[in-house]
């Protein structure tokens, strides 16, 4: 299995309420398949918002699920100014504010929001984990 | 916020045995950071493990939860048979498979393999997204 992720898909509760918070960050949401569905095209790989019944339904798993869903997604900046700038413009486009960046144990500076379904995103500035222009990461060798 | 996810986090309960479960994909473990954390390199983003509880309490959100965990990966393939070949080389590195892969509605073929921890990876082979060789997607224009 070849090392790759080429999309995460995060089930929603309400499709166009998720789909504009997206947008509000400054997202294009593809014209692609558009229907019950959004995408976004982030660098080299893709963000669906799928209603959460339906993606559970697809995989053929039970829909009943509360609480932590542990996992986060992370967006890595170039500065902890920019970590700041982030977590504040997310909070405009209707993010919550779930941890205001502060210094971390590992030498880096972060912080997260949740998105309007309480998806996690980390905003991370990492010193060793700096995007790219192409917005890739590499991890030091 | 530049369109930029650049690290996926995943909740484990064990870290050595998630570490496995992905090492066992022919991914490799990097040498980065390496105490109570996994790193892989996937392409251009960096997939991380670290234990469950620890997510949570760097989040600062209360760690319980249970069931559909609302959202899941996707490794994009070449064709059918390569579906088929990841999701049965999934199963022999100690995934569940938790659909097997068919024709979808959106006319593609896919399936649903869970990793140790209940993560939902679908394999999905979609002729409008098919991976380049640097294992990137593009959504058709």
């Amino acid at each position: 299995m070849d090392p790759r992720l080429t999309l995460v898909t995060l089930g929603v509760a309400d499709l166009a309420r998720a789909s504009r918070f997206y947008e509000a960050l400054g997202w294009t949401r593809s014209a692609y398949a558009s229907e019950g569905v959004a995408f976004f095209q982030l660098g080299g790989l893709v963000l669906s918002l799928y209603p959460h019944t339906a993606l559970a339904e697809d995989a053929g798993v039970a829909v009943e699920g509360s609480g932590f869903r542990g996992f986060a997604l992370a967006h890595n900046t170039a500065s902890r100014a920019e970590t700041d700038a982030v977590l504040a413009e997310a909070v405009r486009a209707g993010a919550t504010l779930v941890k205001p960046a502060r210094d971390a144990f590992w030498g880096g500076y972060s912080g997260y929001f949740a998105d309007p379904d309480g998806t996690l995103w980390e905003v991370a500035w990492n010193p060793d984990l700096i995007p790219r222009a192409d917005g890739t990461v590499r991890l030091p060798a």
